[in-house]
C-alpha cells in the first residue's frame, strides 16, 4: 500500500526548516507548506482550512479505525526584542548540540518529531492497521478562535473521528520524560465593575462609593477555599489580576471601580457552576448598595481529566523506556487546545522541555527532539498493536 | 485720628472689579492691587508677602489690642469650560439682581463686602478702640503651601497678633443665615503600595500576588467605625479614592497595586494617632507577605472647634440680627485656611452662599453681597464694644 518509498525524515532538518518560517500568530510564514509537503512525501491527505485570517491543516494517512491524531500549532508568540536574543529568533541554527529559535519548543520541534516517527513506523511497519491523522493550527497562541475549534468541527462534520489525540505541548518542566499531562484545569476570567455616584470626600451622603461594595465582593471571592485539590490536579485557585480606577484626586470619591480576576479550577467544578457562585456573591455585594454591580465571566476553558486507560499507559510505558524515568501524569500549567479535544476524544499530551518557551533564546537540546521521535515512534508502534481494530 | 475723609465703599462695585481679575492660583492678576487699593485709601497699612510664585497681602489699621482678623483668599478655582457658562466667567456682571462669574461665592465676594463694612464703621464710629487686620493670601484653592500658613508666620515673626479671626469662606449651602463654621473636620490623605512578585495565574506559587493584602489593608481601614461623632461634628469618615494595578492581561499577576484614601475626621482623633493606626494595620497585613507593602500618609489638618465664647455669640447674634435667623454652628465640609490660623488665634468662619462655587455659573444674589456686608458692620460694631481694653 505504500504509495512510495517512505523516505526517512531528518527531525532537526525539518524543525530548523519549520523555525525558520516566522510564523507569529496569525502569520503562516509558509510553515504550513513545510509541513504539508512533509506529509505529502509521506503518503498523507493534506487539507488546509483557512477561517478568517488564520490558516490551518488537516493530514490523513489511512482510511481505517482507529485513527491516531497528533494535534499542534505551527504559530509562535512574538519573538520580542530581538536584540535580547543569542541567536537570531527565527535562524533556527544548531549550534553546540542546542537548536535555537522561537518555536523550538513550542512547539515546531515535537511537530518535526512526529512527522519524522510516522516515517520510522512506516520503514519499520509498513502501513498502519488504522489512521495516523494531523491537525494543526495557525491560532493556537493567539485568541484560539479560528484555530483547532473551527478546525475539529471543520472535520468531523466531515466525517472523521479520532479514537486517541495526543498533542506535542513542551509539557516537560527540565528534562525530557518528566511529566505528561493528561488533562487541564478550566479557567474563567472574570471582570466586575461597580457603577457608583461621584462626589466630594467630604460630603460622603452625597456620593456612592463604588469601591466598597467592590472590595466586598472580591473579599467573598478571596474568602472561600475552592477545593483542597483532586486526583491529578493542584487545588483550585482564584487571583485577582487588576483594580482599576485611575482617580488621581485624593477629595474626589470615584464613579466607577473595576476588577479583574481569574480562577484556575480542577474538576470538583463546572465553569458554569463558579458564574453562578460569582453571580450570587455579587448580589449579596450590592445589598444596600444604590448603584449597580455588573460582571463579565468568561470561562474559556472547563476542566478535564482523561482517564488512565491503555492508552496513557502506553504513552507512560513509551517515555520511560526511552528516557529510563517514570512520567508524572499531570495537569498543571496553563491551557492549551487539548480543551478543544477533549470533547472528541481522549486526549494527552507530551512533548519537549518547556522551560524557555515564550522567553528570548528560546532553544532545546538538539538531541530532545531525537529523542522525542523515538518516543513518538515507540507510541505509534505499540498503538497499533493495542488498538488494533 | 482720621488720616481722611473714609469714603463708604461699594461693596458691589469691589466684588465686580475683584472678580474681573482672573487670579486662578498662583496667579494674581492684579486682584490684590485692587484689594490693597481700597485698604489704602481707608489707612489701612499694607504689606505684599511674595512666597515663590504666590503673592499675599496683609495689612493693618490701628497699632492696638484687640486685633479682629479677617482672612481670605483672592484666588480661584478654574473656571473649567467657558462655554458652559451663561456668562464669561471673570466679566463680573451683575443681571437681574445676580452677581455672576468665578470668585463670586468664593470668596471676593465676602472680601469686598469686609472692606465696606469697615469704611462703614468708621463712617458710623471713627477708628476703632483696637485694630482690624486682613490676612488675605493667593494660595488657598491651590497646595496651600506658600499662602496663609507662610503670611501667618512671617508676620507672627515680625510681631503681629490676632485676639480673632473670621475667615469670609462661603459657609452658608442655600440661604444667607444658615451656618456658621467654628472647626472644621481633620483630613488625611494616604497612598498605600503594595509591591509583590508578577508572575502567571496558572503558577501563583511562583509570583506573590501583592492585592490581597491591599484588599486585607483596606478591609481592616474600612471596617473600623472611627466613632459616632462629636459635639459640632459628624462622625470621621474613611473613603476609599483610588484602585490602581493597570493590568490590561487577564492571566499575568502584577507585581504592584496601590490605593489611595481619605479620613475626614473630627475631635476624637489626632491626624497622628491613625497615621500610627494604619501603620499598625500594614504591619498585620502583611504577615506571611514576601513582599512590601509602602504607606505615604499626609495629615493636611488636624480637626479643630473653636470654643463657643463671646466671640462666636457676637457672631450669632450678627447673623441672627440681619438674617432673621439663628445660624447653625457647625464644622461640616473641605478644609479651608482656618486650620492654619486656629493656632494663633479664636477662629470662626461666616460668608456667602456656596451652592455654585467650584461650578460652572457660580454667581450669588447681589443682595446677599449687601446682607453680608451689614452682617460684618455689625459684627465689628459689637466687636470693639464687647473685647474694647
Amino acid at each position: 500500500m505504500l504509495t512510495q518509498t517512505a523516505s526517512l525524515i531528518d527531525p532537526l532538518a525539518l524543525a530548523r526548516a519549520l523555525i525558520q518560517a516566522p510564523s507569529v500568530t496569525p502569520a503562516d510564514a509558509g510553515a504550513l507548506d513545510t509541513l504539508e509537503s512533509a506529509l505529502s512525501s509521506l503518503g498523507f491527505r493534506c487539507e488546509r482550512h483557512r477561517f478568517e485570517d488564520v490558516d490551518n491543516l488537516y493530514a490523513r494517512l489511512g482510511t481505517e479505525a482507529p485513527v491516531f491524531c497528533f494535534a499542534g500549532h505551527t504559530d509562535v508568540v512574538p519573538a520580542g526584542d530581538d536584540a535580547a536574543w543569542q541567536k537570531p529568533p527565527f535562524s533556527g541554527e544548531v549550534e553546540d548540540g542546542v537548536l535555537w529559535g522561537r518555536g523550538a519548543a513550542d512547539m515546531k520541534g515535537a511537530i518535526a518529531a512526529f512527522v519524522a516517527a510516522v516515517a520510522r513506523y512506516r520503514e519499520a511497519h509498513g502501513e498502519p492497521a488504522g489512521s495516523i491523522a494531523f491537525l494543526i493550527t495557525g491560532d493556537e497562541e493567539g485568541p484560539a478562535i479560528n484555530g483547532t475549534k473551527r478546525l475539529l468541527e471543520a472535520v468531523h462534520e466531515a466525517g472523521e473521528r479520532f479514537d486517541h489525540c495526543l498533542v506535542g505541548e513542551p509539557t516537560n518542566p527540565e528534562r525530557m520524560g518528566e511529566t505528561i499531562k493528561i488533562g487541564r484545569r478550566g479557567s474563567l476570567n472574570g471582570v466586575v465593575t461597580v457603577t457608583g455616584r461621584q462626589g466630594h470626600v467630604a460630603y460622603p451622603d452625597k456620593a456612592d462609593n463604588p469601591i466598597p461594595p467592590l472590595l466586598d465582593l472580591l473579599g467573598r471571592l478571596l474568602a472561600r477555599k475552592l477545593d483542597d485539590g483532586a486526583p491529578h490536579f493542584q487545588p483550585s485557585n482564584l487571583e485577582v489580576t487588576s483594580l482599576d480606577v485611575g482617580n488621581h484626586a485624593h477629595n474626589v470619591i470615584p464613579a466607577k471601580a473595576s476588577a479583574k480576576f481569574n480562577i484556575r479550577f480542577n474538576i470538583s467544578h463546572k465553569g458554569e457552576d463558579l458564574k453562578r457562585w460569582i453571580e450570587r456573591e455579587a448580589k449579596a455585594a450590592a445589598l444596600g448598595f444604590e448603584g449597580r454591580i455588573d460582571l463579565d465571566l468568561k470561562v474559556t476553558g472547563d476542566a478535564f481529566l482523561t482517564r488512565t486507560s491503555a492508552f496513557t499507559d502506553l504513552l507512560k510505558d513509551a517515555v520511560a523506556a526511552e528516557t529510563g524515568q517514570e512520567p508524572a501524569m499531570t495537569t498543571g500549567g496553563g491551557t492549551s487546545d487539548a480543551r478543544f479535544i477533549k470533547d472528541y476524544a481522549p486526549v494527552a499530551e507530551f512533548g519537549l522541555v518547556g522551560a524557555t518557551m515564550h522567553q528570548v533564546d528560546e532553544r532545546v537540546p538538539a538531541g530532545d527532539v531525537e529523542i522525542l521521535t523515538r518516543i513518538y515512534t515507540r507510541i505509534l508502534t505499540r498503538y497499533f498493536e493495542v488498538f488494533n481494530a
